[in-house]
C-alpha cells in the first residue's frame, strides 16, 4: 500500500516529465520478481492506461487500485551531482490528498503487508482491515515523524519491521548514533529495524545482531528515485517467497532488496525493471557475494 | 612516516587538552599489533617523555624520530554530534613546518612503507631514501590535492596503494561517483585504491574487484580522531605480517584496519590501544565476520 505518482525528475545530465513513480509502484514491481503482489493505492482519471498495463503484466493484483475523479499525485524533484541530495521542486497531492485505503475482501488474508510511506493514520486503517498478517513492515518520512508522532507510534507498535533512512532514524529516536537510534526504535515496537543509507548501504538490527549490507557500487547511476522503495519491495518479496523470517532469512531478503534497488537506479522511472529478468538478478546477486566476500584469517 | 602531534579535542560531551595524536602515532601503534614498526617523524623538545615510552614499549623503532629545538606540532578540533563533521579550531605546525624526513640507514631496506598525510614533496623524499620497497601506500588531504597536485601525482605514480576519504577521492578525480573516481585514480598510478567513508566503512578497488568493508557499528563513540590512520596502520601491519598482497590478502588487511579503527574511536588519543590485546582484536574480528555474514540463497 502506498503512492502511485507521475514524477518529473531532473538530474545533472537529463530530465524526464511525468514518468511512472510512487512507492507502491517501485515496491510492487520489485517484489513481483519473487512473489505475487496485491497493490493498494489510488490514481486519478489521467493515469495513463499503459502504466496500469505495465503493472498488470507482472503478477500484480490491481483489485485494490482505485481510480477516482481528479488528477494523479505528482512529484517533481532535482538531484545534486552526487545523487545523495535532492530538492523537491513541486508536490501536488491531488487524488492522494483524500485517499482512504480500502482493502478488497480478496486481500484480507494477506500474510505479508508493506505499508509504504503515507500518513500513519492511513497505515493504521490498512492494518485494521487485514485479518491476521504474519509480518508487517512500514516506511515513513520526516513529515510524519515531526507532525504525527503519536499516530506513527501506534503504527510502530503493530509492525514487525520498520525501514527508514538514517536522517529519519535520527529524528524518530532523538539519537545521532545509528546503533543507539535502532535500539530506541526497537523499544517503540518493531523487532526488526532497517536503516537505509543511500549509496552507503543499509544496516539491519534484529535479535541483537547487526547486518551491514553495502549498496551495490555502480559507476553509472541515472536516477535514484524509488531506490528505497525498490529495496523494501525486493526485501518483502523475498520474505513472502520463502516465508523465512529468521535473521538469516531477513539478511538474504536485504540482499535481494539491495540488488533490486541497484537496478532501479540504472534508469529513470521503472524503466530498468521492464526488461529485468531472473538471470540478471541472479548475476548481480553473484556479484554482490563477491563484493562482500571475506574469509577470516587466523591471527 | 607522518606526524606526531599534541591534539586538543572537543566533542559534544567532553574535552581533552594536548593529548598524544598524529597520523604516525595512530598508524604505528595500530600496525604494531601485527608486525614490527619503524617510525619516521619529528617532535619538539616539549614532547612528553611518557609518549615516547608508550611507543617504545611496543615494537616501534624510534631511530627515525627526530627531536629538534622548538615546539611539537599541535592541532585542535571540535566534532559535531554525529562525529561525521569536524571543525579545525587551531593548527600550529611548529617543528613540523621545517621537517625534512631522514630515513635512518637501518630503515633503508624496509619492504612495506606507509606515507601518512604530509606534503607530497616530503613523501617523495622518503621514497628516494628507501632502497626497494615491495609495497608503498600513501594518504593525502584536500590541501595537497588542491595546492600541490603535480607533486602529489609524482607520488601516486610510485605507490601501490592510496588510501583517501570520499571527499578527497572526489576532489582528486573530479568525479562525484566513487567507482568512477577510483577508476580515474587507478590511472594516476596506484593499483589499489581504498576510499574511506567514516562510519559508512571503506571501499577497496583492486584488480577490477570491489570489496565493501562496513565500519564496525558502535553505540558509544568517544573520539574519531585517528580512525583513518589506525585503519591504514592496521591494514599495513597485517600486510607486513603476512606478505600476502593478493586481493584476498588486502581484503583481510582492510578488515584488520577496520577493527583497529573501531578500537581507536572508543577513547581519546591512543588510550584504547594502551590496554588492547590480541584476544580483544580476535573477538572483534569474529564480530565483524558476523556483521557481514551472508550465505547466498538460491533464486
Amino acid at each position: 500500500m502506498g503512492s502511485l505518482a507521475l514524477d518529473t525528475i531532473e538530474t545533472q545530465s537529463s530530465r524526464r516529465e511525468e514518468v511512472l513513480g510512487g512507492a507502491a509502484c517501485y515496491a510492487s514491481y520489485a517484489a513481483s520478481f519473487f512473489a505475487p503482489v496485491r497493490l493498494v493505492g489510488v490514481v486519478g482519471q489521467d493515469f495513463p492506461a499503459e502504466h496500469e498495463q505495465l503493472l498488470r503484466r507482472r503478477e500484480i493484483d490491481l483489485a485494490g487500485l482505485e481510480r477516482v475523479p481528479g488528477r494523479t499525485f505528482r512529484w517533481a524533484g532535482r538531484y545534486a551531482a552526487d545523487f545523495n541530495q535532492r530538492t523537491t521542486l513541486d508536490t501536488q497531492l491531488n487524488v492522494f490528498e483524500t485517499f482512504r485505503p480500502k482493502i478488497p475482501q480478496a486481500y484480507a488474508d494477506s500474510e505479508m503487508v508493506f505499508l509504504a510511506n503515507i500518513d500513519p493514520v492511513l497505515q493504521l486503517e490498512v492494518l485494521n482491515q487485514v485479518r491476521q498478517p504474519r509480518f508487517v513492515a512500514c516506511d515513513t518520512m520526516n513529515f510524519w515523524i515531526g507532525g504525527k508522532r503519536p499516530d506513527l507510534q501506534r503504527v510502530l507498535k503493530r509492525v514487525n519491521m520498520v525501514l527508514l533512512n538514517d536522517e529519519e532514524a535520527r529524528q524518530l529516536s532523538g539519537r545521532d548514533n545509528l546503533p543507539a537510534a535502532a535500539r530506541i526504535i526497537h523499544e517503540m515496537g518493531p523487532a526488526v529495524v532497517v536503516i537505509k543509507r543511500g549509496d552507503a548501504g543499509a544496516l539491519l538490527f534484529s535479535q541483537g545482531e547487526v547486518f551491514a549490507a553495502p549498496a551495490f557500487p555502480l559507476e553509472h547511476v541515472v536516477d535514484p528515485t524509488g531506490a528505497g522503495d525498490s529495496f523494501a519491495g525486493g526485501c518483502m518479496g523475498w520474505l513472502a517467497r520463502t516465508g523465512d523470517l529468521s535473521t538469516d532469512g531477513i539478511r538474504n531478503a536485504m540482499v535481494f532488496g539491495t540488488v533490486l534497488a541497484s537496478f532501479a537506479v540504472q534508469d529513470f522511472s521503472l524503466d530498468r525493471f521492464r526488461t529485468l529478468d531472473a538471470e540478471a538478478i541472479r548475476s548481480r546477486c553473484a556479484d554482490f557475494a563477491k563484493l562482500v566476500r571475506y574469509t577470516p584469517a587466523a591471527y
